[in-house]
């Protein structure tokens, strides 16, 4: 079948196979998220390609969004090429997107729809993975989205390769890349328009921001940012799993609260110390303190001269007897001596 | 004098001296880095103004770069503007700067010129501190530039507000307020035309690059930028620490060289697995290894299939025994089986 078309080696495509080799599960049933676009497809014929040779079974999924005319179209399309691939099962998925305005709205109701619509493709063929295309390109304007987020470095971790049930074995991979190695595999992927739409914030990042840090910078940005990602996300693990392993040995359960040991926060780097708080703040009372919050905390710690307690929303912090004792707002509390001890933690 | 031209209150040069005021140290002589432009003006005054109320005594010191025309006189200008303003001593040193190319060189050798000349001074007048006049602006400049070397996670520290003998207490204050804070203590500043060059990368960081981040992205990079640089110091920090306490744990001398017992390397999470390989090379052999460097070492630990040594810039590395061991490249050794003892670490 279009033999002639297909050229013995297609490096791009070398590239790409060995990226998902690398990644894929050990057995079972795998599925692609397939769009039509030039990455999903080159990740379907890669995918198609490595997968029975690693004794798995790959299939995929379309999903039709129902934004555009040719949205069903482009959905039949892509499933033909799906199955000419060898990819069985392949599934169709329709799904509504609720209407959204300008700027970013849109994009992310179809994000939220896509996932679901993914979850339920799981759930109907077994499959325990689902691989998706996301670039080294998409990774670096993701990186420069949280950037502009501004919300630390949590914000520039980018995509993580494996997430649950979600690979994305092409995070190394360049986006000119796969449609060189659909070029070269003879497949024609589908321009999605909305890739070009400049009410886009990523198609701006996508169109203007990266190529103009590019031209000012020199070339190498995006996998400068990517790679970056990749670091950042490896810090934080780090410091996260030491925050679980201190934590319960640090704290205890005190008055309608819990209670943190002052000498050990004081005794930890500003890292250690600013995410300790935190956690225990998001796991005993659900709130998601900011950077400004942690460190107003912290200074009951490394800046003490007898501070009132903090309200900060959703946990008040008071310094009592060498221990930060962490209690909702509005439980009748405090200005009185109080002690944390063993009970009532809740 | 002038009282007519200064405003009761200026509300930038309020945060200004709040900024000195919050990082000067407790006593002896500090110096203010003062080049006349708006920043280090800024920081003059606001340090003329503080270091006194704090018991401190304050100067100045003006290096002339003799790199333009007018270098002598702005130089002088400087300095009698540092006069005026209460600093004391004030220094003027002239410094030779090697002749550059096209491109960063002759900014850096303007900046290593500059340096030894503020060390001098510090030598000279017997000041432990010198304020250096950098802003929330320059910092997200120096990320975007960090950024485009693309070195991981440390391109991205930014500058330190202590670094040493060097203090920069306006990493939090725009370029915009130094330039009010001037304005509103009627001090005229010198615009350095090497700052509209755009044969610097650092211009083009400031005139394009960073003004089509705010444009696409949003109001608030420059501040994202500087609060990241701030919170990935802090973690790169306490994974230092932790680094520097768990090394000799699980090092032993070996045979011409160090050994690096393998399970320890494995129970530790990616990037303390990374860090204590790079740290290892480098305080052993004085080896600055990349990321594609130790992560093929670490792949000795966590993808073992028997590999070969590991022969890297400056360094050998070989697992044997479960233990990896670093030595010297070209030094007579392996093949045979070794085993680390507790002799002649070098």
């Amino acid at each position: 079948m279009e033999s002639e078309r297909r050229p013995r080696l297609s490096p791009s495509m070398a590239d790409l196979r060995r990226a998902v080799r690398e990644l894929l599960p050990a057995d079972g049933l795998v599925l692609v998220g397939l769009s039509g676009g030039a990455d999903s497809l080159a990740l379907a014929a890669a995918t198609a390609f490595e997968a029975p040779r690693a004794g798995l079974r790959a299939g995929a999924v379309i999903v039709n969004h129902g934004l555009q005319a040719e949205s069903s179209e482009v959905a039949a399309t892509a499933a033909s090429q799906a199955r000419e691939l060898g990819l069985d099962p392949v599934l169709v998925l329709p799904v509504t997107v609720a209407p959204g305005g300008e700027g970013e709205g849109p994009e992310a109701a179809a994000r939220t729809a896509r996932y679901a619509a993914f979850d339920r493709a799981l759930a109907q063929t077994g499959a325990r993975h689902l691989l998706l295309g996301h670039t080294l390109d998409d990774q670096a304007e993701t990186v420069l989205l949280g950037l502009a987020r501004g919300s630390g470095p949590t914000s520039l971790w980018g995509m993580a390769p494996r997430n649950g049930a979600y690979l994305r074995p092409l995070l190394g991979i360049r986006r000119r890349q796969t449609r060189q190695a659909c070029f070269d595999a003879g497949l024609v992927p589908w321009d999605d328009p909305h890739n070009a739409d400049p009410r886009f914030r990523r198609v701006r990042v996508r169109e203007t921001v990266l190529p103009t840090l590019e031209r000012e910078l020199g070339p190498g940005v995006a996998e400068s940012l990517s790679r970056t990602a990749e670091q950042l996300r490896e810090d934080a693990e780090a410091l996260d799993a030491l925050v679980l392993e201190l934590t319960p040995e640090i704290c205890e359960p005190a008055e309608a609260g819990i209670a943190i040991s002052v000498a050990a926060l004081s005794a930890n780097p500003p890292a250690l110390r600013q995410r300790i708080i935190r956690f225990v703040a998001e796991s005993e009372f659900g709130v998601s303190l900011e950077r400004v919050h942690t460190l107003a905390v912290a200074r009951l710690v490394t800046d003490w001269h007898g501070q009132e307690a903090l309200d900060l929303p959703g946990v008040r912090v008071v310094r009592q007897h060498g221990w930060l004792i962490l209690s909702r707002p509005g439980h009748a509390q405090s200005k009185g001596p109080s002690r944390p001890h063993g009970t009532s933690r809740h």
